[in-house]
């Protein structure tokens, strides 16, 4: 009875048509081209290597897109258990008519060949867009990107700032942000100004967010420019900022970011707690983790000093949902953000997803995004969430409540596509 | 079945008469007037100010009581979801007869109307009492409290110490001080004369428990008197104490107030974790939030020099349950205490009841308390956990472990209340 | 429906035959002699203390086991909810035919005897082994074990080094090194080669395992041996060692044994996160507790230093799994390993063992030790083990994930015996 009721509010859940408001989506080549493009997904690469692949066999230069998927088909055994390897074989299912209970070395080379086919199709990218119910795509652009060349209607741009607020000391770095504004960011002023032009750009093209992934460590704070202004001059030249410099440089920075999304009225979304290259011998993207000592609390100057701009919160480490759960509760501009990374598992995904649910304004809560850097990925990805989300309605509410079943699935709604909408303005 | 069974034990459970061993009840005024009590909790304006409503409009002086209700009202839409909305709509089911789904902007008036007439009733704070099966509450008494004019043996003092430890640096806490013991404390010795007529005070009249909440970075430590009166000599002319003195400042009044529980039998509720305001612009009480950062190793030395002192502990993290289900099985003097503010949701109450009945001596569990400010909270609240209580006693007692109902109830009933009575010395 | 699958996968789990891979086994003594023996281990005396029984009645000086019996059990009462509880009353009943619900007073001299009897029988330990489907048991041996007298192809010897890596500075280890190795360990090159006697010996006896129990702040580094010989002259003559110097030393003999069992494909075990005699009147092995801020990325350096040493990771903190499973995923040399102490209730065993086979592959994963002292203790915490097991396998993989049952089984044959072959090298 519960099953039935879970099967019916998942089933109307799927019938929702989504805007997915964060993925890495190249929109210049959305969907792939061959099998390999989805197991090459870092989720598939680094399992393989941690089961036991070596590194130099996946990142082989000039291998064929044929001998990786071989190569890699050939670890999935023990990779069977994961929601990864679930993600896999739904897509295989879905998009490529694959009947099997594996993907094995017998059976991968005709599943290889019927989706090569399928991918060639001319297309292809509107019926993965058709069948994964997908509208719109938030993308994750680099800020000197020309944002050219795609509909920025479907592909919708979002300013990620990573290398701004970290990388600045970078000579290849600097001279990309010259190239993009025409500025040569010597001092403090010139550096805000040249961020101003790089927003100017991003709103112009119709970007909807900036976006940021940072360090357990990071604590944002006001720099008056009279602090950077040396820093600068000793980076500009090519010296190397001390590590206190790094920070208030990065601080800066990313203060100049928050206060250029108040101007322009852009949510910036957090993605909090992610420690780079803890394996430097992992596969490409298989090298970050993270620490768990990290808190909200770091992040209190920059709530209380831009309550007009909406804060969307990833964490990355599970054991800080409380704190999210809590701070989106008090700050009217902090909201919940989806389930990043190594907590997009369905153990914690349903923790996180109940405590949301039950402590937090429904408006204030975007259920997920799916982080994707083929569109293939949406379909498992979000069934996966709407399969969760399905069940918690029904425990939560419809049973523990006695909510009607409309009632649960118009909170669902809210969640899954309503609150992007509303919070990203996209609404017509 | 399993439903049935969990029906059943909670039926049973909502039978057992309670004391409430935390709340802030105002022994004067326990009971609401209008709505615009219960709607005015700090839950729900913190909740509707997050959804949108701004504080000015909930905080504004003069506001009758009518048209703040009206206003919060019409914010109620996104926190529907929520668990507090649950026990709002379950105080105007249970107390005031309302039959819809929804408290809406529509027939919120009605209702108003309806509780107002109810509570002018003469004998209303003992229909609240009696409904909710409720003999008696602790209360969170002022330090300087003639705890004059009230019934002590159904509202129970208990000291409240925040304002001791943490601001006696402030000019109005010493006033109080000294007017409350006739002593100036302007010495270590006279300081602990005066916080020892504070607990023959409260004893005198009553009190079953001393209580702080404290900060996240807090560590309790025994602190020579000699250290501690160039302090006060700083401070009882009006000089500003540094952080450091601040903070040994706080362990000597802390540690003396662990001495004086010990003297007078006291157990000392400790509320750990809370970082105030954090959120600066918001609502009365909704300022506040927590750091997970932190230990209850820091606790050790206090542990280990009171073992005759019952400490009931509370923990504002949920993450941190587990040491305290670990420290509560190892320390004699450590017991669980309900589940604090932001914790207090079912996600949470079910994980961490669980824990706790799995691993913590059932004399050492204190199951729950409301918190409350206004009585009629008590009855939402406490049904909302012991219908918790009901289906992990089902699941991990009647079913896993083939206990009997009746055994099963047994340990619901020592955790509910049984322990209550011994740990606070409220048998007969 | 639900639960007969359960059941049905349960009993299935149940049949297969175990290699417990961590357990305090003396080798010389291994099943128990009478009931003390059992209701003697820390979990009892523990929770009994810190439920009211004074620690100088549990270790009274010429204690006979009887009356230490006898008084234990005056205290079971308020522990029969806990999980310790359940495991006792399931060897009661398993073992010794006891058939009542619960072991009081008025019972309990019957079942002493009862017990006494059977393990009074010659062939006791066998057929403890054999009602527990139990087949080979790893030890825990000082460093200066001479490993004689015993079957080490069922006993199997574990270098455990905790005294090494922390207690060099007291004389007594010192002295004990020497006398295993004959090698005054005066500086680096020489505590180095005694290091590695000490592997020769176990690695030449059998072992297959090094394994260390470490503090949350314990932070693996590589140390040159310059910095290591004045410290070894300080303390050789019976100097003390700053903290620094100590820290300093524990990091350099840890990374020593980390190179040794490189160097004898070891696996080294490592049981993070206890801080020692934090209650230091508590009872005989109830005195630690832990500080869940610790974080594996203090592991990074290791980690990457010796990717030929697989490492099974023990957290003892429950918050920590998501960095557990994160680092299992990420590091092909990290594996899960168990459900450690504090973290071994069912509350915290479910929520790990879902996320482990969600997100982990299945080939590094140890999915439990009993931990034990005593042999009979294998049977119910594995049953245990075996029943949260067969919930998940039957709830995510063959219900969520249509699995067939036999599947499921072979998933769950990996995690509970066939890793434990393979990565300690026990595969014929």
């Amino acid at each position: 009875m519960s099953q039935e009721l879970k099967a019916r509010l998942f089933g109307e859940l799927e019938s929702i048509v989504l805007i997915d408001p964060h993925t890495h989506i190249n929109p210049h080549s959305p969907a792939s081209k061959t099998l390999a493009d989805i197991l090459g997904y870092h989720y598939y690469t680094e399992l393989a290597h941690s089961a036991g692949l070596e590194r130099a066999k996946i990142e082989e230069a000039g291998l064929a897109p044929q001998e990786k998927v071989r190569r890699l088909v050939a670890w999935l055994g023990p990779l069977e258990n994961t929601a990864q390897y679930s993600w896999l074989l739904e897509m295989c299912r879905e998009f490529f008519d694959f009947q099997e209970e594996r993907l094995t070395t017998a059976n991968w080379e005709a599943l290889y060949n019927r989706a090569a086919a399928k991918m060639a199709e001319a297309d292809w990218e509107r019926q993965v867009l058709d069948k994964s119910r997908l509208e719109q795509v938030f993308l994750t652009n680099d800020f000197d990107d020309p944002l050219a060349g795609f509909d920025t209607s479907r592909y919708i741009p979002c300013l990620r700032t990573d290398d701004l607020v970290f990388h600045l000391a970078k000579a290849t770095v600097r001279q990309r942000l010259t190239k993009a504004t025409g500025i040569e960011a010597g001092s403090a002023s010139k550096l805000t100004a040249a961020v101003g032009k790089l927003f100017d750009h991003f709103v112009s093209h119709g970007a909807r967010a900036c976006a940021i992934s940072l360090p357990p460590d990071f604590e944002p704070n006001r720099i008056p420019p009279e602090s950077v202004d040396p820093i600068l001059k000793t980076i500009y030249p090519g010296g190397e900022p001390s590590a206190d410099e790094s920070r208030t440089l990065a601080q800066f920075v990313f203060w100049t970011l928050a206060e250029q999304c108040a101007e322009h009225h852009l949510p910036f979304d957090l993605m909090i707690g992610v420690n780079r290259r803890v394996y430097e011998e992992g596969v490409f993207q298989g090298q970050d983790l993270f620490d768990q000592r990290t808190s909200l609390v770091q992040y209190r100057r920059l709530f209380n000093a831009f309550p007009q701009v909406t804060f969307p919160v990833s964490l990355l480490a599970q054991a800080s949902n409380q704190e999210l759960v809590s701070h989106s509760w008090i700050f009217p501009n902090v909201v919940t953000n989806g389930h990043w990374w190594y907590s997009n598992i369905p153990a914690y995904i349903e923790l996180d997803c109940r405590s949301r649910l039950q402590a937090v304004p429904a408006t204030k809560q975007i259920g997920y995004y799916s982080d994707m850097y083929k569109l293939e990925f949406a379909l498992p990805k979000f069934r996966m969430y709407r399969r969760i989300l399905a069940s918690v309605l029904a425990d939560d509410f419809v049973i523990s409540r006695s909510w009607s079943e409309t009632r649960a699935l118009e909170l669902g709604r809210i969640v899954l596509r309503g609150n992007v909408e509303r919070i990203f303005g996209l609404e017509c």
